[in-house]
């Protein structure tokens, strides 16, 4: 069977909003000049919603080796319960994989390019592929629930590979 | 009056106990190995306190100016109803000034430097200053509490200053 190519494309809040926020300073809603001038606030940048069924806020670091290229898509995940921020670290790009929500389909996969400026929350139920460091082992900061319930979901594409093409 | 100087320490989880958490990989209590070997999830690294009165979590990023050399301590500030988490973005140490919880005691004003990759979390009631990048205008990850309610106390030092020495 044919090899299907994901191509990204840049990471933008218009094409990422089917899925979750992106997490920037470029687009922020809302600057606040604090600290009597020395801070600006890029205030409340990702729809957390992370206390459903009496989950509580995690911060965590995930440190995330990079796959071979080109990527191969065999496994997305979605997190029912709640949403997931995850936010660079390390100052490399890297890649966000997507399908819509629902029944997986994976004619509905995507493939965004993210800055190393910009971190993405994928909101509650959204298929995603788990963190895609591009150029070097990357960490990144993770905000997501806490709590004994099940609260991911995995499915694996066993069909003709998807990878997502070189960027 | 005589100016006071405070001398950094490095930051460390035991000589930050009293104010709050360090938020790092190297001493995180558990290690998860996830996203089929890809992945190491440092796992919930700091006590998050967000949820008192009604309160949300936000995460925003904050975009730091250095303040002159030796850097001047002339105001502190706690958040009585929650925790405050920073994480820095910019790859450059920071410093962490702080006092005891309670009537604010100038004499118990202490300062450490942060390495680019320890982020602090302050729980609710400790004193701190704000935001001090160092070597240049600095962001950094910040996970607060959302609410109408006051939960900001300032206070200002009016005494005889106190600097943080160069470090």
């Amino acid at each position: 069977m044919e090899q299907r190519i994901l191509k990204p494309e840049p990471l933008t809040p218009a094409g990422f909003a089917p899925y979750g926020d992106v997490i920037e300073c470029a687009t922020a809603a809302e600057q606040r000049h604090i600290n009597y001038g020395h801070t600006i606030r890029f205030h409340d940048l990702a729809r957390l919603d992370l206390e459903k069924d009496g989950g509580r806020p995690l911060v965590s670091i995930f440190r995330s080796t990079p796959l071979e290229r080109p990527v191969p898509i065999k496994v997305m995940e979605r997190h029912p319960l709640s949403s997931q921020a995850f936010y660079p670290l390390s100052g490399l790009p890297y890649l966000v994989v997507v399908a819509d929500r629902g029944d997986f389909d994976p004619a509905t996969l995507k493939a965004f390019l993210a800055r190393p400026d910009q971190g993405v929350n994928y909101q509650a139920g959204t298929w995603h592929h788990y963190c895609l460091a591009l150029e070097g082992v990357s960490e990144f900061l993770v905000i997501d629930r806490g709590g004994p319930e099940k609260n991911c979901d995995e499915v694996f594409i066993k069909e003709a590979g998807f990878v997502v093409a070189n960027v």
